[in-house]
């Protein structure tokens, strides 16, 4: 049976969440019941596992299943999941291939509108912030984050699985009062970019010192700043794979 | 009794327009609502009256009532309002300020995804469409309608009410797979920009030649493309007072 890697792109609103459970409107559930006259029902496999209200720009499944149309599964797709869901391709890929096992990197952005008032035509993949940030301080903050570290004190702990992971790059940035974070690794601990983003703005707003985020990576303890951000402002913006280098922000400078 | 201006932004969704309907969820009903324990349910003034499924960046109403905490308002607005609408400042003009007669210009935006596939991150605000457009001829074909034309080709005519306006600038661009028209003009008839961005659709995809939308124009005749495309890619996003200019976008030449 061939394998094929379906790229996807969503808003997390309406779900709960990327992976499928009983009786939830799930993303994976939504696309394979599209799938399912296909593949008979059998799962498929995905990059990253999006948490409950978190997007995607890019998102890679694979599954195998007898030969399809993939230009009329798309459709299918498409037709049946806009406009919370697209399709953005569908291609047969080697049998080695696992959306999940085969990714070299995830990237994520965070988007923070800093200011007193929301914004209604972005607030659904936005989170407003009224208190002043200060984003060199924040990345002053975050600097030491990059490198192979445990990641322990910035994710849900769950028994039994390494947190130790590769940030290739990790940086913030200010466009007028749009505030946002880029980063980059090799894969990524639960809840661990939006426990970034909590100890980031607290660095930001002057409740901790910038030296304080160093401080909570060497102490290994969950840092309560953990899940304390909103999960709409959060976006699976890119996977990476061995013939396909993760997408850089041309706005990140090579040494963050 | 003091007179105030308000300025609003809100995501048109979820209503069905932003004037008053009995029994219909509007933006006007919501807004009023708010403001009845300050105006005792007086009607407010507007400046642009958007269709259902229309945005604003920037909307503005105005109204008169005793004297209010303009601050209290704003957040008892916000808390009550959001994330669909934004009430992004309140404050007390002078008494014969009119959001609708006072106003000196509007400014609109209409954002097309010229893509195979939609965008799930900005589809509320963005019409997906296939064929590839031609921006060039798109502005080639719209450059007679600057100055002052009678619109009524390019409008739902109602009975007894002029159909001429000053068109000051219109222009699109295209920046990757996004094509963005910008206008701006003394007002607006009934449904003009979304002729005008059907018309020029038309001529984007080879259907019509640049030269016709003149002779739509010249015709007085409406045109077939009134109406055509879907009110979710349109945003007002400024409107103009004598003390304050219409906002034209860098990227708009002069000549335009």
């Amino acid at each position: 049976m061939p394998t094929y890697r379906l790229d996807l792109a969503y808003i997390g609103a309406d779900f709960h969440g990327y992976a499928r459970q009983p009786g939830l409107r799930t993303i994976q559930g939504e696309v394979e019941n599209v799938l399912a006259p296909y593949t008979g029902g059998a799962p498929t496999v995905v990059a990253g596992r999006t948490d409950r209200g978190v997007h995607a720009a890019q998102q890679v499944v694979s599954f195998s299943c007898d030969e399809i149309d993939t230009a009329r599964v798309v459709r299918s797709l498409n037709g049946q999941l806009a406009p919370q869901v697209a399709a953005l391709s569908l291609a047969e890929v080697p049998d080695d291939f696992s959306a999940r096992f085969s990714a070299t990197g995830r990237a994520y952005r965070y988007r923070i509108k800093n200011a007193d008032v929301h914004d209604p035509l972005i607030a659904a993949t936005t989170w407003t912030y009224e208190r002043p940030l200060d984003v060199d301080a924040m990345n002053h903050a975050i600097a030491p984050l990059v490198g192979r570290h445990d990641f322990v004190a910035f994710c849900r702990k769950q028994d039994g699985l390494s947190t130790e992971r590769e940030v290739f790059w990790i940086r913030w940035r200010r466009d007028g009062d749009m505030v946002e974070l880029s980063i980059g690794a090799n894969s990524f601990c639960h809840q661990m970019v939006r426990s970034i983003v909590g100890a980031s703005v607290e660095v930001g707003c002057g409740r901790i010192s910038p030296d304080s985020v160093q401080a909570i990576l060497a102490s290994s303890e969950r840092h309560r700043s953990a899940g304390a951000v909103p999960a709409h402002g959060l976006v699976l913006v890119a996977i990476a794979y061995d013939y396909e280098p993760l997408a850089r922000p041309s706005w990140v400078p090579e040494a963050s």
